[in-house]
């Protein structure tokens, strides 16, 4: 395996376009895994508003990869929650920033069904050619009570199923990369990268 | 004034791209005043996720126009909590069709300050030229229950500051035209067209 300093290799090195300094951290420690050195970029470009997170960010790379030179991706995530009708889904940034995991936890109030899966899709694209596109998710259920400081956004109240009943809060970056839906969509586009370069 | 069905002056049509027959309704009411016949078409666009319904509908139109051979317009609005800082704001249509007004009654139980307002922003433009864009606003008030089943979205459960107490959705689209935040817009629109042309 090579390290994550090893940019010899041009094809080792894969560029990020976000704003969110976390998933840039996630997708690292994911990555290097397949010998590629993950380099972040801002990502300036407007999201469109869709209920896919796939045409979100299919959408989103091909902007990015028109000023960008080299092999670039992009990730949109969301938590969906079924007795919510899905609710935040692709919006889940925008509703953490203004009503927050209080706000989440009081619409579920009195609700039994607390079900919900995050959601990840990652698309990659080098300019001029078609985005690729990756999905990823986990399971897991809505706490009654937020636990946990680390990750971000609604991780303080969301257990994955195949967790061992902490949060996604309560996990290190690399704890929550074998279980989270990020870290599901980025093993897909890391195999990908290794097979067709 | 002209009446809806004459056309024979070309600047007296207007198109409205939308994909909300209520919409289309009140904009009909609103500027058949000016003199404006206005023609529904399909808003098949993708909306840009921003917190500025300004932006939202000017990324909006310059797609539209580019299909559209004449003078034509998008609408976008949301619904504006304070408390809620913003919420549902932009995304207030998503909201609707997840968690519904019960959802946002639920995120104001308990909570004092109820005041709200409705927002709209009108833009409007001609293949290839710089689009122009109108805000309205309709200030008021998230009442308790839901009252009224005219209109759409949120309209159950404001009140305007200027109105009589009833709901958005106890009045006739002419009614709450002399209220609403999108017959602001609209007015304004109406007004520059009939300066402009």
């Amino acid at each position: 395996m090579r390290g994550g300093a090893d940019t010899s290799q041009k094809d080792s090195v894969l560029y990020f376009a976000t704003s969110n300094v976390h998933k840039l951290v996630e997708a690292r420690i994911v990555l290097e895994k397949f010998g590629i050195t993950v380099r972040g970029i801002p990502k300036d470009s407007l999201e469109v508003q869709s209920d896919s997170l796939e045409e979100i960010a299919r959408t989103s790379i091909i902007g990015v990869a028109q000023r960008v030179k080299s092999k670039v991706f992009v990730e949109d995530a969301g938590l969906f929650v079924h007795a919510l009708g899905g609710f935040p889904g692709p919006y889940s940034s925008y509703v953490h920033r203004t009503i927050g995991n209080e706000g989440l936890l009081k619409l579920l109030r009195g609700v039994r069904n607390r079900s919900a899966e995050f959601r990840s899709a990652v698309a990659c694209s080098e300019q001029g050619r078609e985005p690729t596109v990756f999905s990823g998710k986990a399971t897991g259920t809505i706490i009654r009570q937020q636990r946990g400081n680390l990750g971000f956004g609604f991780d303080p109240i969301f257990t994955p199923d195949s967790g061992d009943g902490r949060t996604f809060a309560e996990m290190t970056s690399a704890e929550k990369n074998l279980l989270s839906h990020r870290a599901d969509a980025l093993r897909k586009l890391g195999s990908w990268i290794l097979k067709h370069g």
